[in-house]
């Protein structure tokens, strides 16, 4: 939560000096006031925003509906705009319940009165209403922010900030307090502290990020770069080796992703990520081509039936010539034949590979054998896999998602 | 994590056209081939990465520490190149352990053989060296760069892949697979929605991003947006109230922040979150100035003794006249006068702040008397609070702090 006082954003210095260029007074961060050295018009500030004023049937009102005097704040003018609060007042009329949010940035220095308006008003309603309130600490705000606070510091910052929060006399049962760190945890940290070391620059240079693109995905890098980090997993390690080493397996084209990742890791303290990287499995309709989902005649899905392995391996492209006479003579050409690749991937058999290798290469061998034998091969491998997916149930797959300690890592 | 086939997120379309550019092959998400209609080029791409080949003598190495056959994918260099894999088995002679990440963006058709290569080689490296595996499912990538898919879809699509990936034989004892949105949980899946519905130019209109601030600050609105709807508590209100609406106690500062989340809320099929929203408390030098932290006479702190207090009243800025018979003659300019406006804020006896509004503003009363009420009265409002405070325990903090359903929301 941007604070009211102090320190602030650079949203905010933006958003209200955009204010400030259309008004006669100067409405940022560090200071409110008129240029013409008078008041701050707030008149202005409700026509520029749009929202509208507080009056005193809307004050009646809440006299009425909460049988008690309103708050001085309220009498007085000092929460003086609103936004459908009459609305609210409306449902409430017919019984309707609803909730308060408010909160702050964690600051350094101590509160000062101006800071405990909002919680002193916050906590009026509460009693008033009988609603329950959250109260947000953006400790994650005031990290990524910040040029000098660590995020221990920011999450420090906020637990003493509750306490002055507390102070203003919360109802426990139907308050919840909340730090953005504490809250999402040791992931959530990991994703902030990466978050903070990538420019929106670097981002659109790597990942090709444009103005009309969401926010969410600015937001995304950091989450496929945390788990790149032990400390990411507290619950999985105990804390025990939060610089335990990632090696990730994953496929050539991840690998300027993971570079982000790597460059990173020493500024953070971490260890750097290993990878080893493989290269595609190729269509089996051209060595130059990757399996496409548009074309399923050129992929083999686990979902295939042996039928449906034969007929695509028999279509896949062959480096063998076209009648036999030719094939013993010239033999097949590997480097383009598909099928011959595809054993190279999933035939485990180092002798039998290299023997059709030779028979096959040099023509004592037809394309026919070869394609049966990968059929067979592939068959082997879906079928295994089909029968193994079969056998996974939805409580096994909430076992391998349990957030727990691993009990046997290292055995 | 990007998928290793098949449709691909935006970043490693534009990452892997730079590298075709400078390469005559295209290798991009959707097609991996040749410009001259010949094979990849896995020397060029290993070149243009800088990443390393897999040697003989590495595979010889993985055989010897492992004493088992290094798997297929190994042996026939479809796990062709690497980072600091050299380190790993370094570390690992050493006796040091590491841990093995990998993961998908889930897909809606069936898996392919392509797709299960990563996960066929990380349980073997699991097996053959005994170390934990981290899997992530990426469906909140998924969902932020799908047209079509909602949250729900891309989670049952995340569990649906998740079999197929136990299928590959992974030992759950050592093995963790996550879903980024299950493993966050609801406040992220709204910073997800929300962040999915700004754009990264309406961040920067509103907030001044600009592109060398860390990706980390775009991460951040959504995140401050999320609690004005109430679906991101579920331990609060256990999902019985989704739609309970939101009132937001702040200073007006900060109404075009929440415009934005305003704006967003019907396109989550949320309600409007409702403002009511405050003035600022000036600065005790001026009305037309806000309390700075630079200047801590500008302000009172909840830090303050009853002599600094006297101190900064006596020296705030005075609507009065400097002597008694003016004073009496004009009276007191309350427009400006500072301690009568915090007296307006702090005193709650409506008849008392009339009766000095009429006898001050009318000359018969002088400023000495109102600063010494003034005094008396924030004294009490700090003592107050600093008593209050003193009262918070570190326990009073974890219960506000818990996860947990608010006892007594409503009563």
């Amino acid at each position: 939560m941007i604070e009211t006082m102090g320190e602030k954003a650079i949203q905010e210095i933006k958003q209200l000096l955009q204010l400030s260029e259309s008004m006669e007074q100067v409405v940022n961060p560090y200071e409110v006031s008129a240029k013409d050295g008078g008041k701050i018009d707030y008149d202005k500030i409700v026509e520029k925003f749009g929202c509208k004023r507080v009056d005193q049937s809307l004050i009646d009102r809440v006299h009425r509906l909460t049988s008690r005097d309103p708050h001085v704040f309220l009498r007085r003018g000092v929460f003086f705009a609103h936004r459908d609060f009459n609305e609210i007042l409306d449902s409430f009329e017919r019984g309707d319940k609803f909730y308060l949010y408010t909160g702050r940035g964690p600051s350094s220095e101590a509160l000062h009165l101006g800071h405990l308006i909002p919680f002193m008003f916050t906590k009026y309603l509460q009693e008033a209403f009988k609603v329950p309130v959250v109260i947000q600490l953006t400790d994650d705000e005031k990290f990524m922010w910040s040029k000098t606070l660590k995020v221990e510091d920011t999450k420090r910052l906020a637990r003493e900030n509750i306490k002055d929060i507390i102070a203003c006399g919360f109802d426990v049962e139907k308050t919840f307090i909340f730090s953005n760190i504490e809250h999402a945890g040791t992931f959530y940290e990991n994703t902030l502290k990466i978050g903070k070391c990538v420019t929106v620059n670097k981002a659109n240079a790597i990942f090709g990020f444009a103005g009309e693109d969401p926010v969410g995905k600015m937001g995304f890098p950091p989450v496929q770069a945390a788990p790149s980090f032990a400390s990411s997993f507290q619950h999985l390690f105990l804390g025990k080796d939060n610089n335990l080493r990632c090696l990730i397996p994953c496929a050539i084209d991840q690998d300027p992703y993971f570079r982000m990742t790597r460059d990173v890791a020493p500024r953070l303290d971490y260890s750097k990520s290993a990878l080893i990287e493989s290269k595609f499995l190729p269509s089996l309709k051209a060595m130059n081509g990757k399996m496409s989902a548009s074309n399923p005649n050129s992929a083999i899905y686990v979902t295939d039936t042996t039928k449906d392995i034969k007929k695509k391996v028999n279509s896949a492209f062959s480096g063998g010539k076209d009648n036999s006479t030719e094939q013993e003579n010239a033999g097949a050409d590997l480097e383009v034949d598909i099928p011959f690749k595809y054993l190279s991937f999933f035939l485990d058999d180092d002798a039998e590979l290299e023997h059709i290798k030779k028979e096959y290469g040099e023509g004592r061998m037809l394309s026919g054998p070869v394609k049966q034998r990968l059929t067979e091969v592939l068959t082997e491998v879906v079928e295994k896999h089909r029968k193994a997916r079969a056998a996974v149930t939805d409580e096994m797959v909430n076992a391998f998602m349990a957030v727990r300690p691993l009990p046997k890592m290292f055995d």
